[in-house]
């Protein structure tokens, strides 16, 4: 039995989303390129596809949505391009919680003598907007932001950060990573700021190796990849047609799902919070309450080891996680929770919930019901039993 | 019906591919990188994968394996991080009948700064290798060559080629496109002089949007695509597991199928064109007839357009090309046979036609039966009446 409530990581592909892409497996297996009638089916399915995916990011022309295999390429693509098209400009500012994937690519050009800020967030992971605006200057190449956080689920004000930027330099392009946003929160690009915006289809019930990027069509953007004229020579090599048709299927059923997402996901989450905060004394929630997506909950298990509890979890069965998928095996605490200064005595034993449409109230009971137990068998046996004593007595 | 002979743009993925991704597209769906017992079979799958491809390639470690989304990731992986780990170098050496995607991407590191040179070809596709010898010097970053052109199907001598570059400059790297190679000839790089390899894993019966870059243990590589810590740090995004999956059982299979390829692919391939040369007198062989894939053959039909051949090969089923899929709807002739030195009165009417292990011998006779009539036909309305006249005397 697998209880997946780590959503965040990876999703599981919806079967009306597989069975979209079964014949593009099989029989139809055209390079879409290609001038022959075979391969009309192919190509028809890219461009319903991308329609599909128009819809759903809000974007004025499908002429706007690029194919990319993954979010970090996506990330990559969208950085990478928008400072090598604005050679003379040296500055970038992002922010001290974004995913890895864009934190090791800003990292990487600090070293190509880029000058990179880092926005700082509160302890309810709340974006620094006053630093924000300070740090835009006429040298400013580039602001990148997530719409959500992976590991709070905490979500930035995107529109208002546009228009932040916007007013202090017109010229700086703004880049939004919505790779936790898309399928959990409705993602609007229209009469938005923004002009490049990451998604990963594996976030939202899609195959994991396929992403989309979108660029505004104002925005002039050098391929990562370069070769032959595929996604209009923004992105080079044969279309993977089978997970583009999942994709747009995916953002079809996103689209459709974000009431449900927004209602019955959200319950079920509180369930989980309220339940785990009520029931373990040594529970602490990192982040507020409000202003989250609606399938994420962080919870600090104070004075125990988060990769303990994730162990006896995972010996019933239940999939959690500390930090990302992508950082997992380090044993460094969440960049992100740091970043929120959250106290020491949580920040090793902080354990990420995520669901997804597919989760079912029986699987969060089934947490409910054991969790108190993985907790208070680690917790006897934690080193700082006096301080777990005064904690007691201090939230009793 | 669909006579599936375009094989060099892309081919079916073999049912047994399939079945073995099945599982990863449905409830083995965790993310390899978490830590719960779940996503053992995902990262075990992926080292399988790893494992067979090791195998496949001939390489001396399953550390020298990379994947990626593409063969041209591969190559944009290979060449732009060749390039820039060794930035003092400005010096680069390719072949003026790469792929469109090798050719594009070094355009671009001209206009970086990057002098590039071209190395010519004989009318036999053959490459110059005095002029290669002649042209590297202590400048020289990199050489490029791939080891099966997709158009004529001509093998280049990439182990005499390493020699050349390591002899004049051992630390010179040499990166091999082996796109059209992989699954029709044998592919070792054991004791061969290839620093970096790319295959795409859509050309030899895996789907597209998955391909592999061959890494020498002891050379450095900086990632195209930043971020997470997937593939050793070569390549972040979250691992497309499905795909892998299949990657690796299609190397397994191409490996087993290499006796098959070479003899029976080959023989149908040798029947279509002697079949073809002989019925058809306007018919002229690109090429030599030997020192080829054992797929592929490239014939001109003098004084015709191909693009017309290929509708009306297309209204009877049957699936060809002119030039690469990645330059299809331009109208410019092939830049291969142009550098062959092809003649004009074929260049324009020159058909490739690729089998594989799925093409039968009924495939090959229909179209030794239909395509004299489709040439015919068209040959009658060529406003080079005269030269037909002529060229019909003189050949029959």
């Amino acid at each position: 039995m697998v209880i997946y409530l780590d959503n965040n990581a990876t999703t599981k592909v919806d079967d009306k989303v597989f069975d979209e892409m079964i014949p593009f497996l099989r029989e139809e297996y055209a390079n879409p390129s290609s001038m022959y009638e075979f391969s009309v089916k192919s190509s028809n399915a890219i461009a319903d596809a991308r329609e599909k995916v128009k819809e759903f990011l809000g974007a004025k022309s499908e002429k706007e949505i690029i194919f990319t295999s993954c979010g970090s390429e996506s990330a990559n693509t969208a950085i990478k391009g928008a400072v090598a098209h604005n050679k003379s400009k040296k500055h970038i500012i992002t922010t001290k919680v974004e995913h890895p994937c864009v934190l090791n690519t800003y990292k990487s050009l600090e070293k190509q003598g880029y000058k990179v800020d880092y926005i700082g967030v509160n302890a309810n992971g709340e974006l620094d907007l006053e630093e924000l605006k300070e740090k835009i200057t006429d040298d400013t190449a580039l602001v990148s932001v997530m719409w959500a956080n992976n590991e709070t689920g905490v979500i930035f004000p995107v529109k208002e950060i546009g228009e932040i930027i916007k007013s202090r330099n017109p010229n700086t392009l703004f880049f939004v990573d919505a790779v936790q946003a898309a399928g959990k929160i409705n993602i609007d690009v229209k009469d938005s700021n923004i002009d490049m915006l990451g998604v990963s289809g594996h976030k939202f019930h899609a195959p994991k190796g396929i992403g989309v990027l979108y660029v505004k069509s104002n925005v002039i953007l050098p391929p990562l990849i370069t070769g032959g004229h595929q996604e209009r020579g923004y992105r080079a090599g044969t279309e993977n047609v089978p997970y583009i048709v999942g994709l747009g299927k995916a953002a079809e059923l996103a689209q459709e799902n974000l009431g449900f997402e927004l209602s019955e996901v959200k319950r079920l989450r509180d369930k989980l919070e309220t339940g785990i905060l009520k029931n373990i004394f040594n529970a602490r929630l990192n982040s507020s309450i409000s202003n989250r997506v609606p399938n994420t909950t962080n919870i600090g298990f104070e004075y125990i080891e988060g990769e303990l509890i994730l162990l006896h979890l995972s010996d019933l069965g239940i999939c959690a996680s500390s930090g990302s998928a992508c950082t997992s095996g380090s044993l460094e605490p969440s960049h992100v929770l740091r970043a929120m200064g959250t106290p020491f005595t949580s920040l090793h034993g902080s354990i990420r919930f995520s669901l997804s449409r597919f989760t079912t109230e029986k699987e969060v009971d089934f947490v409910l019901d054991k969790l108190p137990k993985v907790i208070d068998s680690i917790t006897k046996i934690s080193p700082y039993q006096e301080e777990l004593e005064h904690l007691k007595k201090t939230r009793s």
